[in-house]
C-alpha cells in the first residue's frame, strides 16, 4: 500500500485534468461529467487497493493509457475514478531467445520499440503515435503493419488483470501456444476495460527485416487502387504493408510536406524478406499494378526515403490540418472482406465527395479496414451533424457488406448503437452475461463495449 | 423440426456405438459410463431443437467430430447425449477473393484442403487425419504448420454456436479484423464444448505457395537438433514447418517405411515463397544446423520426395507399431517458451529412456510444443500407471519452465488436475463464472476443460 504522502502526490483532483482525463482529443462523444479523481498506480498491488476501494463503494473505474482513443473509451458518465497507467511503463523482462517482453501497460510501443532496437526486435502494431500497451490491448488495435502480423489479438500472449473482485488473475503460460483452458487473453484483448485493469502485458516479438522494400503508384480511381490491394493479398504475396490514400489525402501530404506527388488515389507497398526477395515480391506488385492502370511506379530507394514516406503516412491526420487549418478531425474506421473493400471505398467516396465537409480516406487495403478523416469545427452543430451523419452512415455501407463497423479503434461509446445490428441480439446477451458475472456491481468501464441494456 | 420416421434413423442407442462415442483411439481417462443416446442433427435448427430438449432436462451433450481427440473430450461420466456432427460436413460457402470459407463443423481438415485445391487455397492447420474442424476449434489445435500460420486461434473468423438456452450466436462479422465487442470467437475456441455446440465455422484460408524447400538433417543429440530450430526462429527465418524426432521415432520411421535414414535426433524443415526465395532461406538454415554439427543435410528433390517425407511425419504414430506390434499409444503434448525448448527435450529425454516403456518424440520445435508417443498395454495397470507417470512428470518439467501442459491437445479431463499450477486458482475461478453464466445447469460437456470444483 502506498503511504499517506506519496498518496497525495499520486491523487490528483484537478478539474482540468479530470476533464482532459475524460475526452481524448479527436473524440465527439458528449463529456458532460468527468472522473472524479485521477490516481496514478505504480504497481499491481495499488490497483489491487484502488479496485478493491471502488468494488466496496461501487465507485466507477476508467482504466487511462495513452489517451489516443476516440470512440470514448474515456468517458465517464457516473464519474469515479480515472486510473492513469503513465507510472506504471516499465519493462519487466525481455527474453531475447524466446522473442517475448513483459512490460507493464502504460509504456508507449514506441518507446517499447526504441528499447528493442538495439536487440535487434521490434512490436510490430503502430496504431497511432502516443498509444499505449494497454490500451492497445484494451481496443484490440492494429495499424499498417496488421496485414503481415495480425492484430493486438495475435501478438499478446499472457496478461496480468485486476478484476472488479479483486482478484489478479493471470491469463496464460508464457508458451507461445497453449491449449490449457478458456482464452482469458483474448477475452481481456477488445474488452476496453470493461472486465478488468490490465497491469501487465507478455508481448511476442519479430525480428527486425534483413531488407525491405518500399514502393507507391498512383491510380485512376479508388477502385483500381483498392483492386490491387485485393489482387496482391489474393496472389499470395506477402506483403508487411498496403496503404491506400485517395487523392485528396496525396493533397494534404503534399502541402504538409512541400512534395509534388500527383494528386491520385495512391498506393504504398511494403515489402521485406532478404533483399533478394523483398525486391522480387515488389516486382510482382508492379506488374499487379500496371495491370491496374498504375502509374508512377517508384520505388524508395534509400533507408531515408523509406523512414520518410512512412513518416509521412503515419503522419496523414496531422497532415489535413493544411487543408483547414482550423479544423479537427473526426475519424472513422470501418473494416468489410477483401472484396468488398473497392465497392465499400467507393460508395462511401460518393458520399464524402457530397458532403460539404473535406474528407480524406487512408486505409490499411490489406485487412479489408479503413479510415476517413472528417475535417469539420465541432463547435458548429451543423458540422459535427454532418460529421457524424458520414460516419454512420458509411458504417451503414460496410455492415450490408458483412463488414464490422470498427476494424481496430473498439467500440467505446461511439460504436454501441451499431453492434445488434452487426453481431445479433444473442451475441450481445452473451456479452453482457459475461460482463454480469465478472463485474457484477458494473464498476469498471460503464457504459462501454457492450450495449448497457444488455448488462444490467 | 425432423420427423418421427427420419428421427428413428438418426437417434443411436445400441451401446457399443454409445462406447466408441464416449472413449477416444489412444485415450486412457476411465469409461465407467456412456452417453445414453447419439443423435445426428443436419442444421443449426435442429441442434437448437436438441439443446433445447436437454436443457429443459437437464441431460449433458457431449458434442462429437472426428473422435480424435485424446484427452477425454468425449467422456460422458453423467450419460447424456452425444450430438454427432457428421452429418453436417457441408461447404456452405466459399469466398475466393476473401480467402475464407463458411463450413459446417462436421468436415474433415483434409476433405476441405481437397475441396480447396483446385482454387489454388488451402486450410493451414493440419492435426492428427480424422479430425474435424468443429473439434479443432474446440481443442485450439494447431499442428506442424502453426510456427507459420498459428492455431486455431489465428485462423477462424466467425463461429454459429447454439449455447444451453438454445440462442445461437453470431460471434463476429466476415472482415478479417475487428475490434467489436468481446471475443466470443476465442472464448468458444478451446472451450472444449463446455460453453455451447458450434455449428458454422467461418475460416480464413491461404493461398498454396508457389514454391516449397523441404530438407532433413541429422546431430548427434537432441538438444543440438532443438538449439538449431531456436536459432532458426530467432534469425527471423521464416519456416512454414520445423519438426523434430528423436532417434527412437527415426528408427520406427525406417522400419516402417523400409527407409534407411540415420538413427539420430533429426530436424525436418519446410521453406516456401518464391523459388529463389525458399531455396535462399533454406541454405541459411542450413548454415545455422552446420554450425551446430549437423550431418547428411538433404533436401527432397521432387514433389513426389516432399510430400513422401510429410506423409512419413504425419504418420509418425503409426509407424510406432513397428517397435512393439500390439502397443497402443499415448501421446503427451507440452510447450514452453522456445529458450526452455531443448533444456526440457533433454530433461525429458532421461526420464523417458529410463523407463521401461518404448518412448519417441516428436516436436513442432519453432514453436517450443513437443509430443512423447508412449507405447503401452493399456490392459496391463503397470504400465498404464508409468505411462501416466511419464507424462505428468513432463507436464510438471514443462511447467516449471512457464510452460503449458497442452499446446494443443487441449485439457479434456487430463489435463485438468494441472491448471491450477499453470495458470492459478484465480484464472480457473473466473473460467467457472463464466461457464456458470453461460451454461447455468452444466449440461455443455460438464466436468471438461474447467475443474469443475471452479464451476459448480
Amino acid at each position: 500500500m502506498f503511504s499517506r504522502a506519496r498518496q497525495v502526490d499520486r491523487v490528483v483532483l484537478d478539474p482540468e485534468e479530470r476533464y482532459n482525463h475524460a475526452k481524448s482529443w479527436n473524440s465527439y462523444y458528449k463529456v458532460d461529467t468527468t472522473p472524479d479523481a485521477i490516481v496514478y498506480p505504480k504497481s499491481t498491488e495499488e490497483v489491487v487497493a484502488i479496485v478493491k476501494i471502488c468494488e466496496r463503494y461501487k465507485v466507477p473505474i476508467i482504466p487511462f493509457g495513452g489517451n489516443t482513443s476516440i470512440e470514448g473509451h474515456l468517458a465517464s458518465p457516473r464519474g469515479g475514478v480515472s486510473i492513469d497507467m503513465n507510472l506504471m511503463k516499465g519493462i519487466k523482462e525481455l527474453h531475447i531467445k524466446d522473442m517475448d517482453v513483459v512490460v507493464e501497460p502504460g509504456i508507449g510501443w514506441i518507446e517499447l520499440n526504441e528499447f528493442l532496437k538495439p536487440f535487434g526486435l521490434f512490436f510490430p502494431l503502430d496504431p497511432g503515435p502516443g498509444a499505449s500497451i494497454g490500451g492497445m490491448c484494451a481496443t484490440r488495435c492494429s495499424g499498417s503493419l496488421a496485414v503481415r502480423y495480425g492484430t493486438m489479438r495475435d501478438n499478446v500472449i499472457s496478461l496480468k488483470v485486476v478484476l472488479a473482485s479483486g482478484d489478479v488473475v493471470k491469463t496464460a503460460s508464457r508458451a507461445r501456444k497453449s491449449a490449457a483452458g478458456y482464452d482469458l487473453t483474448r477475452l481481456i484483448i477488445g474488452s476496453g476495460g470493461t472486465l478488468g485493469v490490465i497491469t501487465e502485458v507478455t508481448l511476442r516479438l519479430q525480428k527486425i527485416p534483413e531488407a525491405s522494400v518500399v514502393a507507391m503508384c498512383n491510380f485512376p480511381s479508388v477502385k483500381d487502387a483498392a483492386d490491387v490491394a485485393i489482387a496482391t493479398m489474393h496472389s499470395g504475396i506477402q506483403v508487411s504493408r498496403v496503404e491506400l490514400l485517395d487523392e485528396v489525402q496525396i493533397k494534404a501530404i503534399n502541402l504538409a510536406n512541400g512534395k509534388h506527388y500527383p494528386e491520385q488515389p495512391t498506393l504504398m507497398f511494403e515489402l521485406i524478406g532478404t533483399e533478394a526477395y523483398s525486391l522480387e515480391q515488389a516486382l510482382q506488385v508492379k506488374k499487379i499494378a500496371e495491370e491496374h492502370h498504375a502509374s508512377d511506379f517508384v520505388f524508395a530507394d534509400t533507408a531515408k526515403e523509406k523512414e520518410d514516406l512512412w513518416k509521412m503516412r503515419k503522419e496523414a491526420l496531422w497532415a489535413c490540418t493544411t487543408l483547414r487549418p482550423e479544423a479537427e478531425f473526426m475519424v472513422t474506421d470501418v473494416c468489410v472482406p477483401l472484396s468488398r473493400l473497392a465497392e465499400c471505398i467507393y460508395t462511401s467516396k460518393v458520399l464524402l465527395d457530397a458532403s460539404p465537409l473535406i474528407c480524406t480516406i487512408v486505409s490499411h487495403a490489406g485487412d479489408g479496414n479503413f479510415h476517413t478523416i472528417i475535417l469539420l469545427d465541432p463547435q458548429s452543430e451543423e458540422e459535427l451533424k454532418e460529421a457524424h451523419r458520414l460516419a454512420d452512415e458509411m458504417v451503414k455501407i460496410a455492415l450490408a457488406m458483412e463488414g464490422t463497423c470498427t476494424g481496430e479503434h473498439g467500440v467505446g461509446v461511439g460504436k454501441l448503437k451499431f453492434l445488434e445490428e452487426e453481431l445479433g441480439q444473442e451475441a450481445l446477451m452473451t456479452m453482457g452475461k459475461i460482463k454480469r458475472t465478472l463485474d457484477p456491481n458494473n464498476i469498471m468501464n460503464p457504459g462501454k463495449t457492450v450495449p448497457p441494456e444488455f448488462c444490467y
